[in-house]
């Protein structure tokens, strides 16, 4: 029976083996082809619909006042957890969305999306779910966002949604003060299907574009947020009526309207450092 | 002994696994600390110099010209891979750094940096390194980004540094056409100091950040690029010194001088989409 050593060195030895390697034993693979090589169908670009009832969000940003000094955007962008309460507005929501997630064009027939991120392969293999808290417009509850023609539907509402939220980023009662909570889901075989057993490595890695615009795209508008790898994917999964096994929840991102003032309520967050004297 | 089919369905398992789990089975690890919460002392915050060549790079950006359309630049990122051949300033170079791997300021005596990009728990347990192919003002070789200073240092010529560059990225001999490849490292216990068990998953997702805002950096002042999982690590961690156990490399990313021109040859990239009707 191993030690709890044993098993924490085990665990960080795979861990790092996981991040580092690409390509796995040629040996133990050898002949081994993906199925996009084998020829075999690929999947749907997106999820279909889960509703009938895909609401069009708004397309023309022109009513916001983005920054528009590139730089100060990249500079200014900070983590934020404190938020204001005031009101989301529609075309703020829809325009985070775009720039996270927006199909820019299809390549092909029906091969790939080119999006506002990149993504290997152009597998895009995720899907993008929120719970709206305070958006101007929208009942609060659950929705799913629909690339193709850049719509949401809504999924229903949440009993106690603060009390959910907070239990679905493992008790980090914070996100349930935001505007927005953005859940990030894997369709797995989107990309297994080009990249087999390299694919889960990757996408990680892709995933991680996905929030920095998100994080640039609210800086540029006045919002914030702060990445949360900590999801309760049995939670987020139970309540989005996802499997786990072919598309499982595994990332979020609460984003809400902050203001400068609040600056020392965010030093809270990391006043151990010095209580430490870290 | 396991079939191909049995080995690949067990690998793909893992994968899905190792995507969705935050916390693994909490009997299994009961009583575990992360060396943070044992009160250990943290690793360092960054590298330290592996040279005593460090080499100030351009703080003052204002020569560049930078697309100050802030959706623009988000609508206009696309992956780049063949570039025009011209020289890259070392301004636009070490504007590229600096959007990535900035380090804008220092929490608590020594706990933490907080740059241009997120990272969980701001551990930044990345290290960028970069070939240099084509920059005004610098030998073509290997270089070292130090962040603390902006800064970086020559490690040293390269054989027949074209060659190199592509069995670095698997074969990819496009990229050997860039002004500069970015590669990055992990020095994973700068993240596992506070994360433990946890650190692989969030730092692949932490990693997508960096490259995002090389893109948009890059798209910014009208350069491109094409970020890489298929790296080879073996290669890579020789030439650079790092022993793929507590430094590991894993991801790079191309950036190039670009033109719209070139727009027809990007497409023949994907000439098999066409080929197969897909």
């Amino acid at each position: 029976m191993a030690t709890l050593q044993e098993k924490v060195e085990k665990r960080i030895r795979e861990g790092r083996e996981f991040v580092s390697c690409w390509e796995f034993d040629e040996q133990d693979f050898e002949g081994y082809l993906t199925d996009q090589e084998q020829k075999l169908p690929q999947p749907a670009l997106s999820k279909a619909p889960m509703t009938d009832k895909g609401m069009d969000l708004p397309k023309d940003f022109s009513e916001l006042s983005i920054d528009n000094d590139f730089l100060h955007v990249i500079n200014s962008r900070e983590s934020h957890r404190v938020y204001t309460g005031e009101a989301m507005s529609l075309t703020e929501l829809s325009y985070l969305l775009w720039c996270t997630q927006g199909v820019k064009e299809i390549r092909g027939k029906s091969y790939a999306t080119l999006r506002t991120v990149p993504c290997g392969g152009a597998r895009h293999e995720f899907e993008c779910y929120f719970a709206v808290r305070n958006v101007e417009g929208l009942e609060p509850g659950l929705y799913h966002y629909l690339p193709m023609h850049h719509q949401c539907e809504f999924l229903g509402v949440v009993d106690d949604l603060d009390d959910w939220v907070s239990r679905s980023l493992c008790g980090q009662r914070w996100a349930a003060t935001a505007n927005v909570v953005f859940y990030y889901s894997a369709v797995f075989y989107r990309a297994e299907w080009r990249y087999g057993i390299s694919s889960h490595r990757v996408l990680l890695i892709d995933s991680g574009h996905i929030t920095e615009n998100m994080y640039l795209a609210a800086t540029s508008i006045g919002l914030g947020g702060c990445a949360i790898g900590a999801v309760d994917g049995k939670t987020v999964d139970a309540a989005l009526g996802l499997d786990g096994i072919e598309e499982a929840s595994f990332y979020a991102m609460p984003v809400g309207k902050v203001t400068a003032k609040d600056k020392a309520k965010e030093k809270a967050f990391y006043v151990f450092v010095e209580e430490q004297g870290l």
